[in-house]
């Protein structure tokens, strides 16, 4: 167990208190001596939000170093499929999707239960279209012109793919950006405590570099000042049982993750320590689409939710039947799975080879193959194998095909349940056919540090900004409120981390 | 603006750390040169958790300091109904009614949406009944013993009633208790800062005497020392609206609260700044059965809930339907009301004659003629001068009391909307009529600061006890999870309040 912060701050206290009237500045051992090195801005992660704020410092001439304390950079952004929401692409006029902020704005509020921050929101609706065209123009960036996915909870179709299926190329285009403009990289770094002085400033962090994840106490301790300040990029803490449980006493060890092993909650615990005011933690996030059979975020993801949530079917194979909206959003689905898992009712992925074509072979061309490879998806004949695979009464399932298929013939916008039915969608029927099982996993804390909409961390005590502090994404609370929905994600850690970037670049020395 | 609690720790880290070393311990003005008085245990609010815990440490032999900020002692305690939820009492027995403590952590845990902590909701439960005794054998209260009632999300009748109609009663005679075994109270005690020294305890207090609520910087600085302990028993901040906007924006000033005035944060904040953990902060109750003819908690309350939704209807004037299970828990009711307010559609409590005489007459002796009175419950000569004053459409309304009065007949245990019929429930049909309308207002805080089984405060960096930092009742979070339901907030307060007492009498010195 590390030393509280606070008896770091009363030492660090003694030495500057002091130094007015004397300067003697050495009252404890706990104070160095010298900061070890000096840069304008460091920067704690290197995933997308960590990334643009490094991007937009360096690019303002700052002098830069961002952190990881992992072996490799890109945090949980290096796992995500690469899928952002943004309001007005080219896409959406090509397909004939009216799409605008305000309807981007409105689709988040609502689903986050009006638990988010209006003005968050709206910024980082308005600027989506801004981010996404920042990642092609100034970073290199390559996205599928041929189509946009429905995430559940969005009122449209509006979100983009990456050509290379994941969202690592972005975080790789932009780190490289950040080096060839000045901007240091280092990874194995730990933050073990932020360095906040007693007049209220944070000046820089105590690190310990050559870290060896997950082993406590590694590497050599070293002190990095900020002059113009930090920005915590940390991300959120799902592979965090010890301090998700505090949180949310639900999500036990019985729960997987999608999270990278990193994604733990040290820097959460020190944010606070800090006196940020941290917001909503107890909102943390099940993907529903995830699946028993591969760890972490995986592969089955793009297939339950790209081919079988947006143009095939999830049911209950107790029952056969549909048991949700398969576009409500992650909540509302996670929910529904675990309670049916809570009666020891699994819940499975379908489609057929026409659904496949129209979706998942389209956005992600050669990811149905791979996740076949891997042994998530399941490659079954006939709907009759599949019901003798999984014990489900074949009655009820074909009545589910046939009630969709009648709503595709029909020309039908939406279902009993609510699901929008898409624009092109085509009947399910040719072999042969596709399956995963569901298993909700931690995926995303929707709470965090609250920030302005400069991206300053407010004080706990005063909610005035501290000064020489700033945060973006996953770390932060306030947008998403209790639902973050799909493809958000990295929409608000671009928007926020170039923010944040900018401002911390303006910032007094 | 205070002077952030950052500071003081780091001026106060100074002088103490210098110490070990010189002795001369007044490196800064902020550090009191002496300790103004010196108490055992400095216990800060004097609602049911504050009481609880000074009656047991007096009790022990501490020599105890109840502070409040206030110029009436007992927080938003004085102002409750007075109903208890306890399992296993003689009038339950008396009634016929099974119950368990078992049964009450179930209720509890499960409509708390999973988000309570199990050994704090088990310890609850468990110790209700013996807490209802401790009140009658020991503060000398007086409770009635013909009935008890159902609060919504409780599975059986377990609220037990103050026969004075109030929670004053217990808060009165527990204040005079204590004070006979010593115990100090004093109000127009604001408190600054908490003072924690480098080491990790708390040391005492920081406060201004003689403060005029609601005036920041009234009073005079005074220095108090807790040799074994603080005990943080502040209550919520329903009455906060800033501190609330932050935690759940949809609570803005447009909400009404039941709490009394002084229910504000500047404790919530000084908690995290020292170190605490705070969880669920988010997780904000409005009271479902309030009115909008009547300012705070009111009287209307008292008739909405134990006549109307025990025994009457509650109505969505627009369509004369009832739109929710009037037993559901408050979350459930307040949201379904919100929710038709924000379609400008309102909602209205309605008890006939033999309702009324069924529960409230029994109940609360005198309650209604008072409501009356106040111009918060209106009466009327029929059913059809209900409709014609609220512009209800009749059939409707007719229909929904012929299916009660069907229900009551068929002896029904539940009806559609899944609300139990109460046992010995009478037809409605008798005039004169009663109603009150509905405006949910801000309640309880069901989040607050986290504490182990021993009342002790946890440490948000080491997950460990805070050396003499205790807390109990509203600012502690971790019993009620997303909902508290009714009659369980004296439960909670007298059972944690007692264990916080026990505990800190304890504590070395």
């Amino acid at each position: 167990m590390s030393i509280s912060r606070r008896k770091f701050f009363a030492f660090a206290g003694a030495s500057s208190a002091l130094a007015l009237g004397t300067s003697t500045a050495q009252a404890s051992t706990k104070v160095p001596a010298k900061w070890d090195e000096t840069f304008d801005v460091v920067i704690v992660g290197s995933g997308l939000a960590g990334m643009s704020a490094a991007v937009e410092a360096s690019k303002a001439g700052a002098k830069v170093i961002v952190l990881d304390k992992m072996a490799l950079f890109g945090g949980n952004s290096i796992l995500n499929a690469g899928a952002m929401g943004v309001a007005g692409t080219p896409m959406q006029k090509k397909l004939g999707i009216k799409d605008s902020a305000e309807l981007f704005y409105e689709d988040m509020f609502r689903e986050g239960l009006g638990l988010g921050e209006k003005a968050h929101v709206k910024l980082v609706a308005e600027k989506s279209l801004d981010a996404w065209n920042w990642t092609r123009e100034v970073l290199g960036v390559e996205w599928n012109e041929d189509t946009v996915i429905a995430e559940g909870g969005h009122s449209v179709a509006r979100g983009c793919l990456t050509k290379s299926g994941t969202g690592a190329t972005i975080i790789q285009n932009g780190l490289d950006l950040a080096k060839k403009q000045g901007a240091v990289l280092r990874n194995k770094v730990y933050v073990e405590e932020i360095i906040r002085e007693e007049g209220g400033r944070v000046l820089g962090l105590k690190v310990r570099e050559g870290y060896k994840f997950p082993k406590e106490g590694t590497g050599t301790v070293k002190y990095i000042r900020a002059k113009k300040g930090v920005v915590l990029a940390h991300g959120g803490f799902g592979a965090d049982v010890k301090y998700r449980s505090i949180h949310d006493p639900k999500l036990s060890n019985r729960f997987e993750t999608t999270n990278q092993p990193g994604a733990t909650a040290e820097m959460w615990r020190q944010a606070a320590d800090v006196g940020c005011t941290i917001i909503q933690a107890d909102w943390i996030q099940c993907g529903p689409w995830a699946s028993p059979d591969e760890q972490g975020f995986g592969l089955a993801v793009g297939f339950a939710q790209d081919c079988c949530a947006m143009y095939g079917l999830w049911v209950n194979t107790t029952t056969g039947k549909r048991f949700v909206n398969e576009l409500a959003n992650r909540k509302v689905r996670a929910d529904a799975i675990i309670n049916l898992n809570n009666k020891d009712q699994e819940c499975i992925a379908i489609s057929d080879t026409n659904a496949f074509e129209g979706s998942l072979k389209i956005s992600r061309p050669g990811h149905l193959e791979k996740a076949l490879d891997k042994g998530c998806v399941f490659k079954f004949d006939s709907l009759e194998a599949i019901a003798k695979k999984f014990n489900i009464p074949m009655d009820a399932l074909k009545a589910e095909i046939d009630t969709y298929n009648q709503h595709v013939a029909n020309k039908a916008t939406t279902d009993a349940m609510g699901r929008t039915i898409q624009v092109g969608a085509r009947q399910l029927g040719q072999g042969p056919w596709y399956v995963s099982r569901l298993a909700p996993k931690v995926h995303h804390c929707m709470g965090g540090i609250r920030i302005d909409t400069e991206c300053r961390a407010l004080d706990g005590v005063t909610d005035q900004p501290i000064p020489g502090l700033f945060a973006a994404g996953e770390a932060t609370g306030g947008t998403h409120g209790a639902v973050r929905l799909g493809t958000c994600s990295i929409t608000e850690c671009l928007v926020h981390g170039r923010i944040a970037g900018q401002s911390v670049a303006k910032a007094k020395g």
